[in-house]
């Protein structure tokens, strides 16, 4: 018999659709795979199975029919509490949805349940741990979608990128993800971070999967890619934090694009990239100052030491230091969106390497930042193992709005590569 | 007996920190002014006396003690629906306060009531009339917060700008008014129409009034400017707009600067701007589109004919379009924050002239979208009658972030003008 929640969302929307079976029995399948996995995995925040029927009987027909959704626990869902893994927010209950919930739910998602964020998206980690290695990190600060999704729990699952938080968790446990253009997705009903850089992302278990969740909020149609691919390997600064194993993966793909007929050139502004992690760093902190603020006033306390210390960093940078950082980011936003026309994507690591052997830090957002700070789509495509057995992820970055370009071109590519989640 | 409603924020604030007053004698004060005139003016949506006292009376000691605030019926107040001026949200009740209400409470302020804004800050005028002449607009989005503010309902009120929506009613309805930079002030708990540019801001009757309310956001301290200003005189594209007594207004305050001894010169660079008032109208009905989807999806028929239209509009703007239009943000943005720092400020109309005649529309954004999509300061300051005897108003444009600045300039050109509220 079919384990539904084994399957990936596009061929479940077309079971549904064809009467094989139902969203209900669907997310029976995935109620059952919580029950017997997540214990140990701990990817779902108090997981309530009656909510997640009740999200399943209530859905209409449509693109996700059948189609099980993983949400952020910074993400409103209406029937479950929003808790940003904060003792701030213990309990609290939002009335409604989020944009992007309602958005799933009118196209006939069935939401699961809430997943395991970080503190408040930052850096302070959750319970969840890797589902290839419980030792080591699942990534953040989208830790249970990215794990959810690779441990077959749900079909889909919604996380958000302010530094490397969707695409970094997707790396380490070996899922596909969309980091989706900057503005592309409303953010409507998501406790911010970082009002200038959280982009709310998912995970997916094949390219098909993130377009058709992209499919919602972009009409944009996907067209087949151009038959010669042309990619931009970028060596993103600092290059020196990338593994050995890391280098290889990502070269190993580039050289398995050329074998098929694509053309691979080097990307050659790197420089340009460079001073954009300071900038990065300065806005994410002035903004998280401001987000939080209230929380600071009220319940300092109740902050962990390192969201604490980075609203001080925030709240002492000057006026004239924020100015800059922004100054370069305009900068290259317009730079970049120039440059990136000459090609198809860009080919980088999505991560350093594995995930690290540790549940105190979720990895390091070092090649994720830049593209979160320019607001370019980044899709996560799984690359084989490394030597601790653990998944390697590259990515390819488009340019600003041609999402659905890149996941075309992504697909190709997966092909290519033989990327399995 | 003093009137506390008549007062400045800033010399109630003295009344309470001194015993002179407390903030429930203050609010009685305001609540009997609403009473008295609101019924003609409709700046308020069903005023609750009730929800008004129990605010004043939970206000901690704070720098806003006394204070009264009129809250845009976009932005969510614990204890008030949030009806954003449309069927879809009547009778809804967030259950807790948006950032920036929550900030104000902290701070000591007293919530009076939820102030009228036009459908989801876009265009379909709500009730309000000109507290100056009832025939004539009070100006949108932000209408009854202007017109709170000018009828001293209020101290203070919150408003947003996403096109003209803080700085024109604040010209129509003879009131002081900031809008600060973009990203300033947290936006959380405000229904969004468009996260590219929505901003919000405040009125208030003195440039001290809207320096302490900004002074609740950011800490940046209030320098005196210098002794001899330099101010850039901006004939904004299309000058065309500028009706005959707003341009005479304009070049009065100029040469009264002069007369006091300032420089001022021409800003010279309108042209950069010209291609803006496109970018802007791209950039907010693609937004807007991504906004409201849920709920035209949920509830089409309900939503006004020039709403939908709005969003059909950006439904239909290509991705490579949208991409011109943000390219084109940003490199005026870095621009003109290259540019901003050869003058103290930029002067120039706060909207086309006096309020039009009519309810049906709340007038005309053309001098506001610039600005905000530079994400720029702006003050908006009183500057006489025009010849239907309803107000005309000034701004001053400063550099992204030096709103602190910015307001110590405005404060001088206050006084030289002899600008009152």
């Amino acid at each position: 018999m079919t384990q539904w929640n084994r399957e990936t969302a596009t061929a479940v929307r077309a079971a549904v659709a064809g009467g094989a079976t139902t969203a209900a029995r669907v997310a029976e399948d995935a109620i059952a795979a919580v029950a017997e996995r997540d214990g140990t995995l701990h990817a779902f925040v108090d997981f309530d199975p009656r909510a997640a029927r009740r999200s399943a009987k209530a859905a209409p027909a449509g693109p996700l029919s059948g189609v099980t959704v993983g949400v952020k626990d910074i993400i409103d869902a209406e029937g479950w509490p929003t808790q940003c893994n904060s003792p701030i927010y213990a309990g609290h209950r939002p009335d409604r949805d989020s944009a992007v919930v309602g958005l799933l739910r009118a196209a006939g998602a069935t939401i699961l349940g809430k997943t395991v964020t970080t503190e408040f998206a930052f850096a302070q980690p959750g319970p969840t741990v890797n589902p290839h290695h419980p030792g080591h990190t699942p990534g953040g600060s989208s830790s249970g979608s990215a794990a959810a999704v690779a441990a077959r729990l749900v079909h889909v699952a919604l996380g958000t990128q302010t530094g490397g938080s969707v695409t970094r968790p997707g790396s380490y446990c070996g899922v596909f993800s969309l980091k989706p253009s900057f503005g592309l997705v409303p953010r409507e009903g998501v406790k911010p971070l970082s009002e200038s850089l959280d982009t709310i992302g998912w995970y997916g278990r094949s390219v098909a999967d993130l377009a058709l969740v992209l499919s919602v909020f972009h009409r944009e149609p996907v067209v087949p890619p151009p038959p010669r691919l042309r990619i931009a390997l970028c060596l993103q600064p600092p290059w020196s934090a990338a593994t050995g194993p890391m280098r290889t993966a990502v070269r190993k793909a580039a050289r398995a694009l050329e074998r098929a007929g694509h053309i691979v050139g080097p990307f050659g502004h790197e420089a340009m990239l460079e001073p954009l992690h300071a900038a990065h760093d300065a806005i994410m902190s002035v903004d998280a100052a401001r987000s939080l603020r209230l929380e600071k006033l009220h319940h300092e306390a109740r902050l962990s030491a390192r969201l604490r210390e980075r609203i001080a960093r925030g709240e002492a940078i000057a006026p004239a230091d924020e100015r800059a950082a922004r100054r370069a980011a305009d900068l290259a936003r317009r730079e970049f969106d120039l440059l990136a026309g000459s090609w198809d994507a860009i080919l980088t690591a999505a991560a350093p390497g594995e995930a690290p052997e540790t549940l105190a830090s979720t990895g390091d957002a070092v090649f994720n930042k830049l593209w979160t700070l320019l607001g370019v789509p980044c899709v996560g495509i799984p690359a084989g193992r490394g030597p601790k057995g653990l998944p390697l992820g590259i990515q390819l970055v488009g340019r600003r709005l041609d999402d659905a370009a890149l996941l075309a071109v992504a697909s190709s590519v997966a092909d290519i590569l033989g990327a399995e989640a």
